[in-house]
């Protein structure tokens, strides 16, 4: 049997988030509702999303690596202004 | 000087998530529309949120801790359907 294929599920988390370069007018907003709720010592706030993605029990890591990045780069993030990180869990 | 405060400024991100017992229909869709687009491999797709807070340079640790878990848990998450996690980047 190959030692590349797993039986456990695979689990991999991919991060998407602005660019620093780009304005995150709804982090601004949760930073000045902080502010008026009386956490003075919040500088800023930026937001982000993150998927929990559940791979098939065969799925291959090498492979899988490259079909994250590629969902990441075509649907997960907008790479003209956001930026992704894939992660996985062991 | 106490030893507690920094000078640098301090980081803390909280992840928000629904709870496991809650449906995602956006989820769904996302792993839905992979599907679609011939990612077959894909068994499960949950999203979530995180935020990225930087505190103020003079804030100490032990009352930033207390305040992101206050500030998750009445502003950033619903308690009744979602869960929270707060890590301090260092």
């Amino acid at each position: 049997m190959d030692a590349n294929i797993y039986n456990k599920s695979m689990k991999a988390r991919v991060y998407v988030s602005f660019k620093s370069t780009v304005l995150d007018p709804q982090g601004q907003t949760i930073c000045q509702a902080l502010h008026g709720l009386g956490h003075k010592t919040i500088a800023e706030v930026r937001q982000g999303k993150f998927f929990d993605i559940e791979l098939a029990p065969d799925a291959r890591r090498d492979d899988a690596e490259r079909e994250m990045r590629q969902i990441a780069q075509d649907v997960l993030a907008n790479p003209v202004i956001e930026e992704y990180r894939v992660e996985f869990l062991e």
